[in-house]
């Protein structure tokens, strides 16, 4: 091992708090990044199958991009403008208005709030709450809405939630489709809890969901589900909030990972890849009526990162403004499924999940799936598991990842399970 | 007004949520910014005495980080790096630390959260109560932490507590120092409820603090009283958390605003300055002992902002790698006492408020301030107010402002004051 | 109406509150009330099938109870004992071990809380908080525990629940057996959302439940699926917590509701009829290893009823001392239950709900359970619904009503009924 | 020791919970009791100065009542009674009316709750928060008003909050007259930090106090105090509880604790003494406009405590029906008062506390007041002692005891002060 590269872990290991994660089981330095592809220090590249959790779905550095960034840099363009007045905000606006929201026939507001999807998401709930004057909201189970104390409160992981150190409040849990098993009405389930006097469960704010539980499995809810959790959320005076920011941006194959099923959520909140390059950004998208919060009453240093609205425009206009990219995604969510279903006929409980270009494969059990996940990463695949039991091999590849990258992609994602499965002692001792 | 202007203002009338707020009084829409300067769509300039509320600490699109931030990402640098290792990130760790932590004697260590301040204190907060196995912790009034619902909770204004639509739990409200007056030692108060068996106030996992509460008027601590509170936080077993999200990254003379006052804090929360260029980026330090998060246990999506890790990595090398700068904040700081105090000394019961460059003035009525405010952008400055009745004007100059730049701001300041404090029945009715 | 009535009507309408209930369906002035039967200040008599809501299981005004306080009283025995040591409550708890306890094997140790049932509700919640370190205790649909804030948390009824002007933290809804209809397991359902690391349901620190719910409507558990929740709440760390207040002390033909269910409690609440005279006594039984309060850690002036504890002796001597009366009622369960048959086949959906004298006839609709009521009232019955819609006409006779005075209140029952259903046109309007 | 009191001891050891108290320090079984005399199993009689923490304040088995309840209970009085109309309640409320509220000039409607301070406490605190749809009350320090949930949050006790295994919320805590010395207005400061738009106290629901702090150590509030109390609540629109528990019924010379004060509260709660027998009996007094509680929508099984009605009724007519009683509390009071300054005078740094028939002395140290109570009780006198520090020596005699009784009482009292006084190394070894 090359002497700096001691030197940069030292410094890891030195002062970089035990929080941290990823870089324990991919503990390479990496310096640069193009399209699908990571490279460290030492020039070794790996294909990336990860993609930021879905930060990067046009990729690394796209160049079209990166050449209106560099031009907003170069030019003394604003970096951080508070909620401010800008031309790139403006830009941005009405390019996401031309190119998104009009054409879904969307009247929605958009605030920008504090760049993390917790944030967004924090917003939601509060006004929801203010909007209703309630205080409970409907989560659901393998739910994940981030960590802050307000938004953690809907997130189900047990991990997560331990790190609160407090009771959670405000949220009620109930089961998501399918949770029970396919025998099992869950939205019934969850219209009878609400209608009966004594059920017990509070009469809601909102009913916060995502149509595929990124972090908790890779869990897809139907058409008919949504359109059901949509009408009951209605019937019972409650906003629904549809938290798109893992699914939405084009990573279900569609703008929102919603659009073909029929709804109209009140609040729609999007983070990761709304920036289109990495950038934190997070935003929401509030129906007018619903746009309740007085000025700066939920506020935030960063909620003005104008580099972020330069990038995003970018990626609005490149990617949405005709429907050439969505049928491509269209081809592509066809060859990971097809790729992903023969990994699933090698696993013996194998299982396909997802949709779109958020599939994987639960492989049964954690072990086995981190197992698969590090002989990837060993051989040069960047790729993370979800779930309950971190038992989904997840695909988030950039939603640009081209043919040829996707099949070099998943030969060194089936030959790490095939030699997963032929070692399981190794595993167990790993 | 040109046609331009009238179009991009329909946008953020149309689109953009009313929780926007600064953008209300201050209704340019800006393009470009370098130094200490603001400019508009149509060329017109304004002073920034604003700076980003202390997010600019070195002025706009500092050449040096801008030449770095155009170099990373001309060179495929990585932009969204989760927290993995990047190369960019152990250049900052490395230069902070030698430069920064090194130098006072710190051992913390370096988590980087969320980019949002509110994200570093929910960060702080939970680490608190999973270190104690409490769940009190005790804040200030006229504190601000933020508007996620658990920093929120620390936060004293009532405008933003509104807000959240729900019950707000967790946190103790004690008087920070002179808030009864100069008689009153709020110190000695905390102590004596903490130490009584059934004072009310439950064992606290943490106590929060700001040295200069910027949101809530520019109050400043004493080294003395906040060595007591840090001492008291000993005493009953709860951690001492100094937000320096605002007062931080030399905003009060010093690298961080406690410096001088005798006491290591168990944690700080570091943002808004934090990247040197106005990027979303967030941290808190954290004593070795004390860094008990689990991996990934608080987490989000943009903690590897890389980009902030570039620009930051140049605003430590550039500004504290000696004290070259921190003596010029000396200067600058007593230029803007003295300017302050010749405002003051026209206004009737104006009274200097806040240290170093987080320096400002109580006009005694949030009208008055606000007139000030406006008359001050009219004319070419950009500055706003804070306190708990928004009657203090508050200078946040960029540290790096020129003198001649500040001199220039101080006279459009002094001639609004004069016309305003000259037309006072304009101002009842604006 | 003779002047008096008028004037005590007057009286109660002037000073009391409007929170006042029973009194507005059954308007008569009580004077005096001997086993099953109440006398009002007219001389007019009830058969009572509410018993005090089952806080009158031997009836009002037992004679040897009565003899026995009225000696005590007469020879100064103590009235009010805070938690000194009296004669009376050795007495009490020598008799209760010797009687209830040891015949059942059970260790546990007798805690005399305030003597409210919701308040050994609280008590026993805060123990198994205090046992376990987790906050999160899981409660049923439709169960009934109190309306102090902690108890009403646990309560299902949402007309209850919004009595409390704030949100009710600390509890977890799950449905109860039966709940989704008989092909849905709901004790699958609790150990899945358990067993799941993502479930979103933190560790339970307790199960609450009642074995048959009073206030919901009559819901009776079955032995299996009771043994079931004792064996999840085991294997989750949790405390088994039986509700006994209305169910227990013989309402469901054994002295405790769960005795031939094959489990063991940790906790279980008794109030109601424990003093077997009405008067108000609440205790708690707590396994020895859970005994875990300090000295008066919880603590209330009346702890120490000591008028309760001596009728409450005789009540375990008379009663309790062998197996007859238990025989009894056995022979009274399948009476009301022949009773109830006839009334549910006249109803068009009439359904048979609960067990032992805890029985009672879903009629469909709280409208006509109201108009069954009132007749019943009419001519000489005093008797209740419960139900989440007021569904349910239940029967909560004292235990020892004869035979006889049972089929005279059956008879009212019956025509009350029949005299409802003819009449739907008058209950739509009444 | 005889073998029936082995026995009896082996019963509590052996089966009552590890929560009961004061049995722990005074451990004789008593079995009688008349006026201020306490007798126990074997004929050892103590002079009482407990009085059942001031639930006895008419004494043991005042013989009005007891022949008025021995009747009662011969005549088949009704004993248990729901919240029906009874003719004992209508008597109870007659009188009630006719001798202390009319009289008074108060309005305020009568709501019985379940028979616990605690519950008259929570179903206030409910009731304030339902009116103002607000959530936070302001309870001080070391004031106790119960230990369920709700009305534990507003107890300032550490030792009882820490039995509740959970947070407790929505209560804010501030300084009681005097809290932090002669020189401190707390009035003042809670006025400040409630008009503090940044103060970080959520407008409040009700402002909770006891005029005399029972349990807190006897810290009696000013009329002067109280009074801007109340102009602070009515001014911030929160309601005003007074919690008349321990200092009504005639504790403090006067009927109500604040009749004398000028104000008149919005909701006053009372129990311990409100049976005048001992009976377990609570209720609150709610101003018209406030009585908002729906139909049992705050309910509980013992609400009506027909025998506690009946006891209350004479309590009434035999103490309040003139003014001679009252007469004879001032002279008693001053009784108190001349007693208590001797040995004040004999303690180092002995300070009287409390007033009217409410006193104790403060002797410095728990251990000190422990001795001393001790060593009274060996001689024959029961006495406890209050306080944070458990460090006051409390007198709480019956109202009704003869001049003789006190003084008898305060000899053994001032000899067990001596003898403690004269013993220090054995204190501290005990």
């Amino acid at each position: 091992m090359p002497k700096d590269m001691t030197d940069t872990h030292t410094i890891f290991d030195r002062r970089e708090s035990a929080a941290r994660s990823y870089c324990r089981s991919m503990p390479a330095v990496f310096e640069t990044a193009s399209g699908s592809e990571l490279t460290d220090a030492e020039g070794r590249s790996w294909i990336d199958f990860l993609a930021g959790c879905s930060s990067l779905n046009y990729g690394h550095n796209d160049p079209d991009m990166k050449a209106a960034l560099i031009e907003h840099i170069a030019g003394d363009g604003i970096a951080h403008g508070l909620d401010l007045h800008t031309d790139a905000k403006a830009a941005f606006l009405t390019t996401f208005e031309e190119h998104i929201l009009n054409p879904r026939g969307m009247d929605h507001r958009v605030m920008f709030t504090g760049p993390t999807g917790a944030n967004a998401v924090e917003a939601a709930m509060k006004i929801a709450r203010k909007v209703t004057s309630r205080t409970n909201i409907i989560a659901f189970t393998n739910g994940f809405h981030g960590v802050t104390t307000g938004a953690l409160a809907a997130t189900g992981n047990g991990y997560h939630r331990g790190g609160a150190g407090m009771a959670l409040n405000g949220v009620t849990r109930m089961p998501y489709e399918g949770y029970f098993g396919r025998g099992t009405d869950t939205a019934a389930q969850l219209e009878q809890m609400l209608s009966d006097k004594s059920g017990g469960v509070d009469a809601p704010a909102a009913i916060i969901l995502e149509t595929v539980q990124g972090e908790g499995g890779l869990n897809a809810a139907s058409a008919s589900w949504v359109k059901r959790i949509a009408a009951i959320a209605k019937k019972h005076g409650a906003l629904l909030i549809v938290d798109d920011i893992q699914a939405g941006c084009g990573r279900c194959g569609t703008f929102f990972s919603f659009e073909d099923m029929g709804v109209t959520p009140d609040i729609v909140t999007l983070a990761k890849s709304i920036s289109g390059f990495g950038l934190p950004m997070a935003m929401l998208l509030v129906r007018p009526e619903h746009d309740v919060f007085a000025p700066a009453e939920h506020n935030g240093t960063f909620r003005g990162n104008t580099h972020a609205f330069v990038t995003a425009k970018v990626s609005i206009e490149k990617f949405w403004a005709d429907d050439r990219f969505q049928k491509q995604l269209a081809d592509k969510a066809a060859l990971i499924h097809d790729a992903l279903s023969e990994l699933a006929a090698i696993v013996p409980v194998g299982a396909l999940k997802g949709r779109g270009l958020m599939q994987g494969v639960d492989v049964g059990s954690g072990a086995l799936a981190a197992a698969i996940c590090a002989r990837a990463y060993d051989n040069g695949l960047v790729i993370e598991t979800s779930g309950n039991e971190d038992q989904v091999v997840k695909v988030l590849a950039p939603l640009t990842t081209p043919v040829e990258t996707f099949r070099k992609g998943f030969d060194i994602l089936m030959k790490a399970a095939q030699d997963a499965l032929e070692h399981p002692a190794k595993i167990a001792a790993e």
